[in-house]
């Protein structure tokens, strides 16, 4: 059930916005009742940013180059393909434009803590190499990393590459190894 | 004629989102002709983006502080407290949702183009006094800065203050100080 439903989100996110996503619809797109919808959802901000949690964690994999500076790129070269896909652009626009609401807001927090929770282990990885500091902030490491390619996708438009890639995760590096703002408060 | 037309198309942002900008709308509140709008502006998404622009210009002016990084820090903070604001939120969100077209992508490059263009003397005034080399690259360095902030805004709204501005413009300089592919090409 629950992967039918998410496939009828996924669906009409990419067909066109979320602003048109209702639960009738999407219940009779999966074949399922607006009851059973709403008893396991409760709203419809839910469900979306489920669904998109669900398809991003299928999509983008946390690489394990044997470097930071590695996984780093290779993260960010995977972002850049997962947002020229009509899923990952879709998500990324839908995130942005949906209106603000304590629905929305605990639904956004759930998606951001889980996805980085996925990458705390390639994080831990380069600790225990000794290529990050072991007060680093690896949240603020990682919005070094991935705003501006989503700064890119969503605003400039200007395109991105795996040598685009590569410089944020340099100069992430640099920040989190050098700069004593982006190490974690006590 | 302009800044009535401007003000109608701004209002109509902060009221509720671009999707909803006619140009029927627009020359009614404006109390200007439909062909007027077309003769000068061709497309909707030019007069918007005109718009926009015409409002960012106003609002956010370019430090002069005496050091670069003190020129980022109040070029980010001011950023930061625009983008609370219900125009520069709505501005964010409409360049975000638009959808993309010829029409549209012209605006668009038009739109950023003028917005660096307006903070090239910052730039400027900072080789001049020896903090940033020759042939640094002004354009990453920006988008070091301010992806960030429209990040935080957009995609995941964690709250963002005077020290994360502080933090980004250390960063940013730190970027094109050292790493050789954030200086341009040659």
């Amino acid at each position: 059930m629950r992967d039918a439903v998410h496939q009828a989100v996924l669906e009409m996110v990419i067909e066109g916005g979320v602003d048109k996503i209702g639960i009738p619809e999407i219940s009779r797109r999966a074949g399922v009742r607006d009851s059973t919808i709403y008893r396991r959802w409760q709203t419809r901000e839910n469900l979306v940013v489920d669904a998109l949690l669900a398809a991003s964690q299928r999509t983008l994999r946390v690489p394990d180059t044997g470097t930071l500076h590695g996984d780093l790129s290779t993260f960010a070269s995977e972002l850049i393909d997962y947002l020229n896909t009509p899923l990952g652009d879709g998500l990324t626009r839908t995130l942005a434009y949906i209106p603000e609401s304590e629905a929305t807001r605990q639904a956004r927090e759930t998606f951001w803590a889980s996805r980085f929770q996925e990458i705390l282990p390639m994080l831990a990885r380069a600790t225990e190499r000794g290529e990050l500091p072991a007060d680093a902030d690896g949240r603020a490491l990682m919005e070094l990393l991935v705003a501006p390619i989503h700064f890119r996708h969503l605003l400039t438009r200007q395109p991105a590459d795996h040598a685009f890639a590569e410089r944020l995760a340099t100069a992430a590096i640099q920040a989190v190894q050098t700069a004593p703002g982006v190490r974690s408060s006590p």
